[in-house]
């Protein structure tokens, strides 16, 4: 019987394992969209009880999830120590101290169990790939983030001294440059924090100019080791049946 | 004679079916152009009425063009269901209705019909790479967009437990956060909403160090998969005409 | 006498070539820093006067050099009439016919000029890549302005149809939802015009998500193409010297 | 004992060189984390006395590291002119002058020094890369820097005669154009300064369709460039190590 419900429980090739999957992939969806409705202001009293009944409901199903899980793996202790065990327990916890601690923020984590959605044979493949291209570019960046983290420092740094004396209030310290700082490379710009003299200016005009490059280059990077890991799993494809080449 | 009549109506490499291509190009470009003009406030009565008569001419010719079209068609059901079929509908239905409902707006989708321009075969091969690149790039797209997603989500509820208590008018909810986190996550940052607190402006910093690769990379995977299915159209192309590849 | 004044005028390898080559780009920057400097407010007269004595010597000097590169031209009308014949002609015209017509706004054009300084070897076969690459993505290019094209025209009917009402001034026609249109595609993003409706954030949270890939994606194309035209050009130069190959 | 000392100090794989150079790292961050906080506004008496002490600490460790890179130098003069030798000078020099002259500023450059940090074997590979990276696009860069430089221009000029007469105080001559220019080409937008009129509404239009490309292709090329210099790397490692290659 353990057998059974593992089946069912831990694999999703089965017929009945994956409308296992759905319901459960459902309930996440509902919860967050209960918990995202939650934070609205003005709920009616109502809608407050519907939110709660779906809650309790929601916990209730994935405790018992929980318990299943931890019944039918082969290492019970590595599944609860595993990213996904961690997951699971923390979607239920906080309903359980509730009374103690206010943890419902962590409710919001739930959303990492849609990753097991992932788990079908194609977008393993994909994920492979995306550890290939990871391995691939992990040196290059980290350099980049070591030479970003650099920028922003300096950029924090001098933006404060052309503009600390203008705008004290806005560039109070080093610390509030930063937020300027990390606003600019990333484009953002949201403007709520705009230098003002002509040497603040100047300096970003040079900032721009180079920062811009430094932060957009990992992006291009980690597509082009994508396609390279594609290249090697082709290779490594037709390394293992030679012939298709041939009839391909 | 209904041969005749296909012959310029669906092809446009005769000369009498080009010629065809660019009257119906040419009408769908002004019918936009008057129904933006429409839009414009204070029109006078004169301008109004060149713009009925326009819309008028262009509905009647579209008209005569759709029965045409289902006219020659050799499954004129297939057309009428196709994409183009059911733009072509769309393009005068608005007109025939707008007694009883008013759906102006569809108009718009004239713009659609555009796309029959690029019924060349040199766009055509263009159209096929694209095709051909969005296979190769079509799980690591999917992967993306529910990253992108799940990163959308926590960026909103972060963003919404720190912001909350000191905005409550602009984040008043996880769902007006999730304004601010499409806008600062596409590096759009209009500045409308911006966090103020100390927190929220930390945890915008990680978000935008982490966030910014992410919605960025699809961009280059798209455009270095563009690039290998050119490569893969001139592998195809040289195993036709193996002959060529020496004389190239 | 005509064949040395070309070697010159023409040729910038020899050494009185180059001495003139840069004579002129330093007349050239001289006359722009002082294009912009005529633009602030307040000059003092004496300022001015210096401005004014600086455009006179520039344009003297620009028209002998004109006047020498038609007579030293093999082809005299060719010149005239080639890109660097017109841009140098616009170079000196706003000063001649400055009683008549007010063009000094075409002064800026000047900057053209400058390209003759990339007439370098090295350069040459950067922009032979170019021109390559150029050739290469061509057509997915034009189908990318096309697509962009369609993509701003549905987005400004769009948000104008869910904002015109609430904000009846700003998007007061699609004309005006194209400056938001454009602004908020290539994530610029100013915060001058931001949609307040629901319908309206909805929607630009779908052209977000969609539109921010296909802006992007041309700059990645062109990028890619870039890489490819280098391959091509070493190929090109390993057929023709196959045995440095060996020897690489 | 020089050459002891040199093992400690200039090299990073024995054990006490690594315990070295972990301990000057820790003080460089340190430093500059005084450094942050010093720049905040309101600093009690305490808190500036435990910096000041910070300060003079690091400083008197780093004067006596400087003193001793000197020493174990096989050629002292060269470390002194060298790029590291300058910075560690700058990173002291401040303090003994601060009585005559206010650098505090540049103490912000002692970042520079976690440089050292990526003296491992891995990063080295990885900095080589991008050396050769950069020798590959150098000129496609140097030519994208001009015609970014050109881009700027025109914008700036062409603004400037759209907006300068319906906001003088704003586009008031071509440098303050300059700021917008820089701002919007490289989608900042911070908002702070935005075109009104009709012409320099479309002026903008164009100028984001073409120019968003001509910024955002230097990142892509150096992505790109990257991953050929890493091939390359490879080719390189596998004609040295032919037999590798069979049995990878």
């Amino acid at each position: 019987m353990r057998n059974k419900l593992r089946l069912i429980v831990e694999d999703n090739t089965s017929h009945l394992g994956r409308i296992f999957d759905y319901f459960i992939q459902t309930l996440i969806l509902l919860s967050l969209i209960a918990f995202s409705i939650e934070t609205l202001p003005n709920n009616s009293l109502e809608t407050k009880n519907i939110l709660s009944l779906i809650e309790i409901t929601c916990v209730s199903i994935f405790s018992v999830e929980y318990i299943l899980r931890i019944f039918v793996a082969k290492k019970p202790l590595q599944y609860i120590f595993s990213f996904y065990g961690i997951i699971d327990l923390l979607a239920i916890l906080p309903f359980y101290l509730r009374a103690a601690i206010d943890l419902r923020a962590l409710r919001a984590f739930r959303i990492f169990r849609i990753f097991r959605a992932l788990k079908l044979i194609r977008y393993n493949r994909a994920l492979r790939r995306f550890h290939i291209a990871a391995k691939i570019v992990k040196e290059e960046i980290v350099l980049f983030f070591i030479v970003t983290g650099i920028l922003i420092f300096l950029t924090a740094s001098g933006i404060y001294f052309f503009e600390n004396e203008a705008q004290p209030d806005v560039f109070s310290s080093i610390f509030s440059s930063f937020w300027w700082a990390i606003v600019t490379l990333t484009t953002v710009g949201y403007g709520d924090i705009v230098p003002i003299t002509l040497g603040g200016k100047i300096f970003t005009f040079f900032v721009l100019i180079i920062g811009i490059g430094v932060v957009t280059v990992p992006a291009g990077l980690v597509a082009t080791a994508l396609t390279k890991a594609r290249v090697l799993e082709e290779e490594e494809i037709n390394k293992k049946a030679p012939h298709k080449v041939q009839g391909r």
